[in-house]
């Protein structure tokens, strides 16, 4: 696995493995987001994470992981365990694992100094010793907290041990790791692109794409990564000229969105309520919602993106039959006659809703969400979902299945797809 | 490290390790929230996680990340990479590991059929692939998509695979794995109770409750979980005898609550709009939210409860002016004198939708979300709410700071828990 390469050497195609340290992410009471913090910043450098690692306060552990990270990768960071209590070890450890001696670095209890100062509050004796640090590594400076970032490279490896606090982990990369390693190598050209889409489920859009996905490359892959009513599709390229690279996926990127049209509503991670926001800007037109089974949930997702006052007036969440009729002026006998999740009543719910806000388009939803309220010729999970526009209409029925939860979030993203679609496709 | 113990032997002490697979999680596109719930609910049952890895979607890497876990493990839980598209291999590895055939089953073929033509779709050959399982492992279940669990254990080693949807592999775990453990397994006894907290930020809460802590003995723990608006208070306890055991906690439970009162809401788990929830039906009241800056927010958490048709009538979400003063009877001259972020119009806001609706509580939120809008005396942050309910109106005014999402997120776990305190108080 390994290739007898140093550090320089191996640049090009250089790998990397996070060993985050901590009983608690173990037991699961704080969620690692650090990792995925790393990932990201690391791949946009072209840099390969290959393994992240989660492992307890123990010596051993830490001790194991490490040796087993550093025949699989170059760049080893370590997060976690350099807090001032007893509980934490990971210095007393690497110390020990590099055979360094632990001396007290007068610039660094300078700056704790300061630290304290500054916040009026006086440094413990535990605090100070934040400033013993291991004789033969090199200290990269965070400025954000007393822990600091000790850093040993060799001709093989650099290992950098970082506190687990985000936003020092964060300062200790962007301002000293980052700089450092772009400096001393030549990394490789990695190229990302993320296609997202709506209104498909993955397989569909397998289905639909199979003749390009078979024509690409090794070097390009595509992953499917699906999110509650969008699927993203990311393309990754891997080279040593990025013009020609980013050229050629740009092709593969054509094809794919010639292949699913409309179903391509952004790039990047943009959320369907931002595209719809920017499409709505752009025509210079409103909209509000008139919610039944999905409770507010739809006006919460497109107020969620900021500047959607300009084109977002407001909604009713018409939960009782009272509201529907008395504020969406839906007839009470249409309610007994078709009952309120119907095609009848989720029309008129739009319509009314267009007339009470004066809004360009209406999106209305009504369905019985669950557990209970099913019958057998409305099961639960049958939702009515009308989008209103300035010049149609369109109103559709599916079910989406048994759970409460999933329901409401599926109707929500669906109508969320239909508005897109009438909002791009006329 | 490994003792020559069976399964069964060892389950007193019984370790888990936790694989999940995914470039997706490498490169930091998601974040891995599957392993936190996992090594939380095991945790919970008395085995302890000794370690997370996340590994790439590469046979190789799976295949060295299973090996080395069996020698720290006795059961290993893999999620990922079983979706039924070409770059989800972990189905094909696992199958070549264990000495696998895939053979179709009919079952799952069957169940997976149903399942769309339930949601009106057909089943592509790519969906129905998801059957073709191996034949030398006991299949676990998911009944909300199409990937399945697949488990093989003999004397030493329990080994699960489960899709990485979180939802999916909940459910296998909750409904497959656990009763299977707990059937099997000698597992020491261990104790858990957490109540739920509102109104208060851990600070505030270690302070008041520190007498109780610093009382209760070494296998009595208590950890502050914060989550956006509450903070569970978990206590775990571990011993011989459960019984004894459950009345000593019990004790401080009962101290705890003594201290906080109101603040404790409930109990493991349960959410504040649930605990909002049965108290309105003791009281046969209902609600409607009138909702500017949380937009629809506060409606979508009361109405995710199931039942919740029977208090929640309705919202208005009042984005515009004329949303607020056309359906909430606010007086627009009052809008411009005071501005809408105001204690008056919070005010009219409650009253006119508690008259509109004709409901007994009604809550209503006006502010700056950001990030644009604030003032000199309005910063973004500044957020008025308004709870109305039978016999008085609360208003308050709050600053959350700069942040759009979580704005809107402490707004609305605000409301709720000013609501909460005029439910049980008065």
């Amino acid at each position: 696995m390994y290739e007898k390469l140093t550090f320089k050497q191996i640049s090009t195609a250089m790998r990397a493995e996070i060993i985050t340290i901590g009983d608690e992410i173990l037991i699961g009471q704080i969620i690692d987001t650090n990792s995925a913090w790393l990932g990201s910043e690391l791949s946009k450098i072209g840099v390969q994470v290959v393994q992240i690692s989660s492992v307890s306060d123990q010596a051993e552990a830490i001790v194991s992981a490490l040796d087993l990270a550093k025949t699989r990768a170059e760049l080893v960071l370590i997060t976690g365990g350099l807090g001032p209590t007893k509980d934490d070890i990971t210095k007393h450890t690497l110390a020990k694992y590099f055979n360094s001696t632990l001396v007290t670095n007068e610039e660094v209890l300078a700056r704790l100094r300061a630290w304290f100062e500054q916040r009026g509050r006086t440094m413990s004796l535990m605090n100070a010793q934040q400033a013993d640090l291991p004789n033969n590594c090199e200290i990269l400076r965070n400025e954000l907290g007393t822990a600091q970032g000790m850093l040993w490279r060799d001709d093989r490896h650099w290992i950098l041990s970082m506190p687990g606090v985000p936003y020092e982990m964060k300062f200790i990369v962007t301002h000293q790791l980052l700089p450092l390693l772009q400096k001393d190598l030549e990394l490789p050209v990695i190229v990302h692109r993320t296609l997202m889409t709506c209104g498909m489920v993955e397989s569909q859009i397998a289905a639909t794409i199979e003749a390009v996905e078979n024509e690409m490359p090794h070097y390009i892959k595509l992953a499917y990564l699906p999110r509650p009513g969008i699927v993203r599709l990311r393309l990754s390229g891997r080279g040593s000229d990025k013009a020609k690279l980013q050229l050629e996926m740009a092709g593969y990127e054509e094809k794919i969105k010639a292949l699913l049209g409309h179903h391509v509503y952004g790039f990047d991670e943009e959320s369907l309520e931002e595209a719809i926001g920017k499409q709505l800007k752009l025509k210079n037109a409103t909209i509000g919602t008139a919610e039944s089974c999905t409770g507010g949930t739809i006006a919460s997702l497109l107020t969620r993106i900021p500047g959607a006052s300009s084109y977002f007036l407001g909604s009713v969440v018409s939960y009782s039959n009272e509201v529907k009729t008395q504020l969406l002026s839906v007839d009470s006998r249409e309610i007994e006659q078709y009952g309120a999740v119907s095609e009848t009543i989720v029309k008129s719910m739009a319509l009314g809703l267009k007339s009470l806000l004066q809004v360009d388009y209406a999106i209305a939803v009504s369905g019985i969400a669950g557990p209970d309220g099913g019958t057998a010729t409305k099961p639960v999970g049958t939702v009515w979902i009308s989008v209103s526009g300035p010049i149609e209409i369109i109103t559709r029925t599916y079910n989406f299945g048994n759970d409460r939860s999933l329901n409401i979030e599926r109707a929500s993203m669906t109508a969320l797809y239909l508005l897109w679609k009438m909002l791009v496709v006329n």
